[in-house]
């Protein structure tokens, strides 16, 4: 099998692409603790969730055991417009690395939204709908997960509003543009729509706004919003399960080429595309029957895996969600204002926090300027400019190249290319003009984000 | 065969991909005027063009009669990374159409891009490199020309230097930086680095520069440098040869899936795209093999096919070219300043206009308010969101579809959407706050034009 011509572009018939998510926690030996109810501490009950979610994303929330999840119809008709997405070959990288090494890379960013981000905000707007809903409220910071969002939207006719950081909005114009092309009501944040934005406003007129404060508006606006939801994009059992789309496409393309990685690398922020990409290989390595090994790359500047504390936090900085198990720098932890690019959430998935707690996955933690020397890298051989985000795992998939050149072994690297870099010149403007810098979290300032954690127990 | 179930997303795998470009003067019984010496009003020999040209290219140009032209296997492995470029079945459309006819689109902004102008920088900056030269100098408008042979340098390993529009350099920065990123020197133009940008300065410093002049200091620089040649995106014989890719991936999908176009559309500017796209279907037209209808798109505000004249005039408006036997506005013509996106070029590709004299291609012309109305309505349910001039096909597509639903034939469309339109946002922003207006050149505009035509025999 292995002396099959392997084209550049491993394509997939619209027969041979995935009709089932793949739910990694149905592998698991075993699983992550329960969500805790904030005020009782006991773990959550689908009652408990599903005024803020539908129905059947909490149904799936919960499910820890069903392995394989049908993708409804209507929204495998989504799916089948945008997808297979490109998985390729990096034939021009391994050369200009001079490894002998076989790279892939699973291209996520070839949809308007730019990003994997789509995958789950088609599945979250198809079951709004088909519940009944009729708008859906969250919040961005960056834009691709209001993008992907005002997409699905658009697309299965609900009435969206984003809340968007504020300062995000005015530095990311275009941005807004789009999300407003595509019908949605977007709203710097704070805003005086909601209780919660006007008190902000009235104690600091002047702020700029954060991701905690967006959400808190974006909650509220769903809770008081008849026929209302409010959605995520990321951190959630459920959002990795509709990211596994990215993780069975590979795999299937994997078997029809007779391919076996023997390493995935995946950037991490929440963990939703690297849950979506290791979803359906790693139950063999939990099973001893494989020896693949699985990176998460996390930048140096918020480092959740590699020096966060592994506890029960809260999802959001409001401190309102329920509380999860994970990886974490503490609620309160905030980015240094020179990291550029996603990737700054305080927490981490709590699936692959488990997993990095049970040894299945490794960790490491990459500074920026070496991530945009590795995105322009990539970006000169492959023809794609990657996002910042999608640039940790090209430069852990650079660096174990690398090392193959060193030891002359022949192994097989996938990694996931989560999206493109279009919105983010900015960032790599100051990389190229040279005015970039790196900056790492003291001790000090990761024990001011674990004063933030909850006391439990 | 028609019975056949079509996906979504007309696959092809490697070996089904072309690996010649088709040549559509082979299949025309009558060709157009040859090139004339601007001095001598003699055709242009090879020798008159290799100065200008790569050798390849200029026997590319004035090669009339074979009809597939290999591609070279080094510039066939780059081709082989970034495409074939998805053909797809616009179902979401069609559904909300409400119409009986099937439409196609076949999607080339899915590269960084952004359009379709990829597989000519490619095969120019290839041909470059074989014959020995060492950099290569162009200029850019709006930027996705300038884009396109910057990743294409940047792969085959040659210097660039882009001179680029200054208003629009300082409009988008962002595409600055892209080229940037992909290491070609880019020259806001008019620039102190050549003559006749001293000249243009001295004149009016505070100019925000023009396409022709940047032709025109891009042409000096590559005129004085050793091993340097100036290269162009579009109108050209072997322009359209390289974009016959488009319709050759096409013509293999449809064969495949036993699919006979009925109408075939595509936006036109200098006519890359459109030609591309038709080249290989064209000639069973013209030998009444089919009644394939081919539809030229064009904006209102710079409307070569539909009122201009069919004469010889220079491809600058500093008047350094050759004469090209072509549907022109005239040199001088400039578009009016609210005219948004590119398809601003004052003439037509010599194949087009000679196609279109002969009566085998439709054209028309389209506002610009009523073409983002169409990109609009088609984003929502394609999930992708088309650069402007893009879109001037989408509206015929959708105008075509129309007339289907109210005769109720089932008719196939397929349409080029040849570009993405994330850099294009800001004129986005004035359709969706209803500033956008449209502006159609006055009877007097055209003759002004028409004035700068040359006075040939």
């Amino acid at each position: 099998m292995n002396e099959k011509h392997i084209p550049t572009r491993l394509s997939l018939s619209e027969d041979e692409t995935p009709k089932f998510w793949y739910n990694v926690r149905a592998d698991m030996k075993a699983q992550h603790e329960p969500f805790l109810h904030p005020g009782t501490l006991k773990p959550c009950t689908p009652a408990d969730l599903e005024p803020v979610f539908c129905k059947e994303l909490v149904k799936q929330e919960l499910d820890f055991s069903t392995r394989l999840i049908k993708i409804p119809d209507g929204l495998l008709d989504f799916y089948r417009a945008t997808r297979p997405s490109p998985l390729i070959r990096a034939r021009f990288l391994e050369k200009a690395l001079n490894t002998p090494a076989e790279i892939y890379y699973k291209h996520e960013g070839n949809n308007t939204s730019g990003s994997h981000k789509l995958n789950s905000a088609a599945a979250q707007a198809y079951y709004a709908k088909a519940e009944g809903l009729t708008s859906l409220t969250t919040e961005t910071g960056a834009g691709q997960w209001g993008t992907a969002l005002s997409m699905a939207c658009a697309f299965f006719g609900l009435d969206l509003t984003v809340y968007m950081v504020k300062v995000s909005s005015i530095q990311k114009p275009y941005r807004k543009a789009v999300i407003e092309t595509f019908g949605a009501k977007l709203v710097p944040s704070p805003s005086d729509t909601t209780d919660v934005g006007r008190s902000i406003l009235k104690n600091d007129p002047d702020t700029g706004g954060s991701l905690g404060c967006a959400i808190s508006e974006a909650i509220e606006t769903s809770v008081k919003t008849d026929k209302c939801r409010y959605v995520l994009g990321s951190v959630l059992d459920h959002v990795l399960l509709h990211q596994s789309l990215i993780g069975q496409e590979c795999k299937a393309a994997f078997e029809k080429y007779g391919i076996k990685p023997d390493i995935i690398i995946g950037c991490a922020g929440g963990g939703s595309n690297l849950g979506g990409l290791i979803s359906p290989f790693i139950g063999d390595k939990i099973n001893g029957k494989s020896n693949t090994r699985f990176i998460a790359v996390e930048p140096a500047s918020c480092p959740s895996l590699t020096r966060g504390r592994f506890a029960y936090d809260f999802g959001d900085t409001g401190k309102t969600t329920p509380l999860l198990k994970m990886y974490t720098l503490g609620n309160g932890f905030i980015p240094s204002a020179n990291h550029a690019g996603g990737l700054r959430y305080h927490g981490m998935s709590p699936i692959i926090s488990k997993l990095y707690d049970d040894g299945y996955i490794e960790a490491r933690a990459e500074i920026q300027t070496e991530v945009f020397k590795a995105a322009t890298a990539f970006a000169k051989v492959e023809g794609i400019l990657p996002a910042p985000e999608s640039s940790h795992a090209i430069k852990a998939a650079i660096d174990e190249a690398v090392k193959c050149r060193e030891t002359g072994e022949k192994k097989t690297i996938l990694f996931g290319l989560t999206g493109t870099g279009y919105f983010d010149m900015s960032a790599y403007m100051s990389y190229n003009d040279g005015t970039m810098s790196d900056k790492i979290p003291t001790d000090e300032d990761l024990e001011r984000g674990f004063a933030s954690l909850p006391k439990i127990g």
